[in-house]
């Protein structure tokens, strides 16, 4: 195994992009990425699309097809993974492991969802897939109930305050504003969040990620030959996948994401780094008590410690360690097949100190957590800027 | 890169499985596969899952988790592949390259399609999204609509006849009496082919595959430790993958599938055989028209010349070729995301020498062809016997 870097990235803006389909953002994240890695279409070996649910969302399957057609990869290999929400980390992982097995040199990979085409209530069911369908969303479970179970219990054990979940969602929309890319650039405030309408007690429509379109593009390429292509190559350090049980039910708790602390503690074994030395992360906020579970299952902060850690503002841009700086899913958006790609542009953007009024100085490692359904499946990578 | 050999397979009966669901059409194939490999569930190193639509027939996406939940993989990497109709040639690609990689040792891909649940119509629509949403389907064009269209151009060029065509479906329905596994056990007849009810002219219903439930799951190991759990490992000879673009219309030729040809000839060239070293052939045959297009553009027959071969009994069991022993697509019936599993499986019970009534004599090289939509995807693997 060689090792992989991150030699080019692109976006969309994220958010209600009613003018444009799935083939537009593509290309509109494409080109960029392209453009950023400094290669031409004929370079590209591979290619991962990533997508939840556009079956349901626009009645495309077959999205890496589509994908591979549109920005002119002719006839290379192309192949869509699904995640539920951790689509797109999957695909990145799948598409490090083919490069980083020597079988392909250059290989892309996009994520994208168009989800504003149906209904919210349609937009719901569709991500209720994420679940498990026989055991909770035909029973009546929707995503926001299966996380606001998970932010009772975290409530009871820890004694989490709604105030300190509320607190995650003020950063990170603070964070998006910053963000040229993120769906919504207004700041918010916690009376705000508590007073917003009640989604899932003790959930409030501003502790919830939002219904996005966008789209995120990156290329990969052995990080022996990345200098050719760009003068900052961010190394993949580590890829690391876990799965859990798909029903919230069967989990030996409540309040940890198993496949998240798997995830995670083998992806610092693999980069032999230490939470601590992580500067910046892009972690998988789908709901604000989503941050609070991954800032304890990664290991930043001890089980019960986070919520107090958000609420006095250890996790800022340039705290004690920077979360998502991009203004995560519930700043940035959270089109689902897009999001863990834009995590590592995210980071891409941070550790090449590109990341201007938001950038956190001197990042020198990232991570990124993407997570699907209530935790059935985590995928983390660490990144690093090379010296 | 390292040699990677299929270690076990296990298949459920194909049909209308009304009184099983994903989960049980998992655990019956998975079962069998882990048995067949002389494995245990802790084993288990990587999972991929393949299914083409199941959000729309079931509203169950995060399909690799379900398979992992239910088959007891406890918490390792569970990946979905999707790529249309070619959904399970894709992840098996996907976990050959893992094993080949060196990162995993022991892999298993399960495919699987639940199409029963919902009507005819609706089952045609969510099949649709394997081709072009917005450039066919939404025009009002379905997939017997477009190897329709293949069928008349390959008439009008090659004067390849409908009886030609229906001595596929003849051929495959014979197939697939002797396969306890297959959907249909009847024979049927020239003229029953041509009489059935026009779906798409030329093609009639006899001409398409079937609407099908079902699951095939495989284990793979690197060649080196094969024998550990298995006597008559099959060794992947090649892997290969090529795309095009995703509606009909952009393509040069409406009688060549240019992915095939581009995918057949990386595989004869990595194996270093040619088509004539094949002794058996699963091919893509969701219609009729298709098994003729795949016999010529896997350089079996020259272009124009299948019909004919197969009107002449070329392709017969024990035949010059022997193609689609399982019974095929049109035969043992095509539940879309476990077909490409099916196929590997098929040539494995035929590379072992236990596929009883249906044996290839001798069979010592066995090719599988998986093509996804009209041709925008298709997998091609060559496997043999190891003596």
């Amino acid at each position: 195994m060689r090792d992989v870097a991150v030699i080019g990235a692109g976006l969309t803006r994220f958010g209600e992009r009613w003018e444009h389909g799935l083939r537009e953002l593509i290309a509109e994240a494409g080109m960029q990425a392209i453009t950023d890695a400094n290669i031409e279409s004929k370079d590209i070996q591979i290619v991962y699309g990533s997508t939840m649910a556009s079956g349901r969302f626009v009645g495309q399957e077959h999205l890496a097809a589509l994908l591979a057609d549109q920005m002119g990869f002719k006839n290379v290999p192309a192949v869509r993974v699904e995640n539920a929400c951790a689509s797109g980390g999957s695909a990145v992982r799948q598409g490090y492991i083919a490069v980083a097995s020597g079988m392909y040199d250059i290989a892309v990979i996009g994520g994208v969802e168009k989800m504003t085409d149906v209904t919210t209530a349609e937009a719901t069911t569709a991500l209720g897939g994420a679940g498990d369908q026989e055991w909770e969303l035909a029973q009546g479970i929707t995503f926001p109930g299966l996380y606001a179970l998970i932010a009772n219990r975290h409530m009871h054990e820890y004694k989490t305050t709604e105030e300190q979940m509320a607190s995650v969602a003020v950063k990170n929309h603070r964070n998006a504003i910053k963000n040229k890319y993120a769906q919504f650039h207004k700041e918010i405030t916690i009376d705000e969040v508590l007073k917003s309408k009640v989604v899932s007690d003790p959930l409030k429509v501003l502790d919830c990620s939002p219904i996005s379109d966008g789209a995120a593009v990156i290329v990969l390429a052995p990080l022996e030959s990345a200098k050719k292509y760009n003068d900052t190559p961010i190394k993949i350090a580590a890829s690391s996948q876990a799965s859990d049980t798909l029903a919230l039910a069967d989990r030996d708790s409540l309040t940890e994401l198993k496949a998240t602390r798997l995830a995670g503690r083998d992806a610092y074994a693999k980069a032999r780094l230490k939470p601590t030395d992580i500067n910046v992360a892009e972690v998988h906020d789908c709901f604000t008590i989503a941050e609070i579970l991954a800032m304890e299952d990664l290991d930043f902060y001890g089980k019960g410690k986070a919520a107090k850690a958000v609420e006095e503002g250890e996790t800022e841009i340039n705290g004690k360690i920077s979360i998502n700086t991009s203004g995560g899913l519930k700043g940035c958006g959270h089109p689902v097949g897009a999001t863990g790609v834009k995590q590592i542009a995210e980071i891409v953007t941070q550790l090449r100190g590109e990341a201007g009024e938001r950038q956190v100085s001197g990042a020198e490692v990232g991570l990124t957590h993407n997570v699907g359904g209530s935790g059935a499946t985590a995928v983390v990578h660490i990144l690093n800027r090379v010296n």
